[in-house]
């Protein structure tokens, strides 16, 4: 009836390995199969550029960019942490336990203090958030300790091309290429009229493996003066797959943990002024729903209560908190849902 | 060339059962086989909270709802229904006859007259349309007469955590697990700012099953004293999978229906005010394009004639008629048009 | 532990051919596999008016519509085009040489001088750029020399039912239908308030695959004396499946090309004032995001850098170019961007 021929034994290989991610040095990676990064990067060249900054850093300014007094200073580590996608063990809505493995090596963006002095917090998924006001430079101290060659590219924030973070082949430059063990400081600056919530994430030669493993976090630029809302909730839906995690399945995690009571558990007061950013950092689409709530949506004016969005996209909205008791949020993706991507919401 | 391991048979037999949809009662279930929900209902716990209830129903009212004179009050039961994807045996996009089996058992909220006296109406997907005006309480009275626990979980419209209509595990309130044979009472405040065409649907223990056989519908949300406009049109725009239906093959279905002729045949009249109200409600994301047309998107003010929505998402626009002729709608993701997402729209 | 039968060949089969498309002449087609266009015409009937027209040229005007000095005709045929996918041979982005097969014989629409005098270029995806003003009627005289019906089915502009271009079954007019060797005239008026970026593709009785091939284009409606931008770049995301190019491999593409370097490479100076118009053409969703820019998205107002958007949307924004350097533009969604789905903005 289909006319078809059959098919051999490499398309069912295929077919069993997911789908296909990318080609790193050459090699093709598959969502299913566990990417040994420190095997690809032997096989990927050093750039030209890189090469010949021999570690320099290049003193790249954005025209109009104020004085040094006006400058917020990090200090990050890309380094791999122990990570629990299930710290409870458990999933809070479907009440069961989850009897398979949930603990892999994630890599992590860790904050530091001053010159990399102390770690200031665990690696997490994701990332620190990075905070400045509209007017502000933006440094970032990078330094890599893991395995492969990863970067921090920024979105929405204003930057020169060499401090783009991004991996360009024979055109990359020294901030899109951080080899192990390397450092480099990033300079971003906040211009006017970029105040909102981005992201930042590993753009390296290894992209999106690093990625995937955790390398993201969230980025504020507030206006000038702005006071911070009672609640300031970021949350990133994303997807911790087998080629990543080096599990056998994979779970729809929101900030790299899955199933309600290990995903984030927000509380809020009735009367606060409650904010959410919503990211994507994976392969695929969803929405965000709240359950008993609704919300003017800030770019129509629209009163919704579910809203699509895609990977790089972050939604940001927020309401007067009016309505206590336990509360879901989810991705109304309905096996997103039910493979993790869930969370309470609890309203005092 | 590829590094990877063969796959043995699990793999196999997983790859070809589909996607994982969810873990009911502590088993997966997958899309491409029928899930016995009558079974899977025997390995879940009744909450304690909905133990302890014994079926009385909580009076749980809203702050600033108004007395009872200002209620508009439904009977639903939810049902078996024998259904029919393709009553007319033919795609008429295609013109062609359909030679797969479409019939299967689906679950609908059919509605009832006062006290469940009579039915008003056949059981259908979607459920019939709930109507209220900003101001008015809404009371869904709703009895389950279904093999599984199921509820009704609205969108839009303010409600207290009790009539959430959603399934918590250990957190469940007796309105999210209405066991086979029970009722509750669902109490629902159209507050001021929630105008709008909105959802209800299953989110019980068994969801998303349920929900993917029939179980949801509209909710019109109209500001006080609104006159409807001359035509109405409610869409969801969903897939029948093998795991709700036990057909070999999805369905792309509108409103339960695939292919044009047997999804709903629109019809208006030039110089009509049109409103279009249509809705995701599966695994997938969608658009909306009509043949013929295009529209001020209400959110951006944009001409358009495409749109984009996800899971949850309901999109609404309005026109005048202005192009008489047999035009398609249909959603523009091919594979969803040509396997039943699309139908006609007649203009006199 | 799953209680599923095996599976048997047919299903591994299916499986293996990928995503079921569309079923044509009665054919199920799979997006694994190369369709066989010519074999599958010989099973379609020409539809009852079609053979009634007997090649006669409707004269269908909308009402409103100007006089005869108020047109822009164009000749379009729609013919085989040898194409490669990776003219480079080289990925820009991964500094690496493609070894997979990238060549096939695509479908284009090709622009002729008046009554198909002579070419004016290549055969090219996407086709030609269309361009008329509000006010304006678009007459595209048509000449189809591929080996299956097909069509020209635009969006946005106004136009009579005869002149869709859509089959539609038994009910399908002359212009959703148009014959190896025949011709038809179709005829658009770009009414006021239809100013925007829009496609124009195929929609014959073969559709998607013809499309799939390369048969769709952009079609821009300016306001009445509208000066372009200095930069009007027009760019479709879609990918190459082996349904329509008979290789072993999909690529994600833009403008019909994989890699940086092979899709276009754009260039603008600092100052211009540069207008992106980004369609979806394929099965799937993406995004378009942009390294080293933020832009005002002209629905919403809202500062972004990354925008999702679906089949048969067009996206459209400006702004004034104010960064140097060597950008990437590419699709967020990470496995589109690995398979091909980027490119190079090169600002100076």
């Amino acid at each position: 009836m289909f006319g078809r021929e059959p098919h051999g034994r490499r398309e069912f290989l295929e077919a069993s390995a997911g789908v296909l991610i990318c080609t790193l040095a050459g090699q093709q990676v598959f969502s299913g199969e566990e990417a040994d990064l420190a095997k690809l990067t032997e096989g990927v060249e050093v750039p030209p550029k890189v090469a010949a900054a021999k570690g320099a850093q290049p003193d790249k300014r954005i025209a109009g960019e104020p004085g040094a007094g006006n400058t917020v200073e990090y200090w990050i580590q890309a380094e791999p942490t122990a990570w629990s996608i299930v710290p409870t063990g458990r999933d809070e809505m479907m009440n069961r336990k989850i009897r398979t493995r949930y603990k892999f090596t994630a890599w992590t963006y860790r904050p530091y203090s001053r010159d990399f002095g102390s770690p200031l917090a665990a690696g997490s998924i994701p990332g620190p958030l990075l905070e400045v006001e509209e007017g502000q430079t933006l440094v970032v101290n990078f330094r890599n300790r893991t395995s492969a060659p990863v970067t921090m590219h920024p979105h929405g924030i204003h930057y020169a091309e060499e401090m783009d973070g991004a991996y360009k082949g024979a055109f990359t430059d020294p901030g899109g290429f951080v080899q192990p063990g390397q450092e480099f400081q990033y300079r971003w600056f906040a211009q006017e009229g970029t105040a909102g919530a981005w992201t930042y994430h590993d753009h390296g030669p290894m992209d999106p493996i690093p990625l995937y493993k955790g390398l993201f976090g969230p980025l504020i630029i507030r206006p000038s003066g702005a006071t911070p809302p009672d609640q300031d909730f970021f949350l990133f839906f994303h997807d911790l797959q087998p080629v990543a995690t080096g599990l056998a399945k994979a779970y729809s995690s929101v900030n790299g943990r899955a199933y309600a009571g290990n995903t984030p558990t927000l509380r809020a007061s009735v009367g606060d002024e409650v904010a959410f950013h919503v990211y994507g950092m994976d392969n695929n689409f969803h929405t965000f729903h709240l359950h008993g709530h609704r919300w003017e949506d800030p770019g129509t004016g629209q009163i919704i209560d579910n809203k699509t969005f895609g990977p790089g996209d972050s939604y940001n909205f927020t309401f007067t908190e009016d309505n206590p008791g336990r509360w879901f949020y989810h991705c109304h993706v309905f096996s997103h849902l039910h493979m993790g991507m869930n969370g309470w919401y609890i309203v005092t």
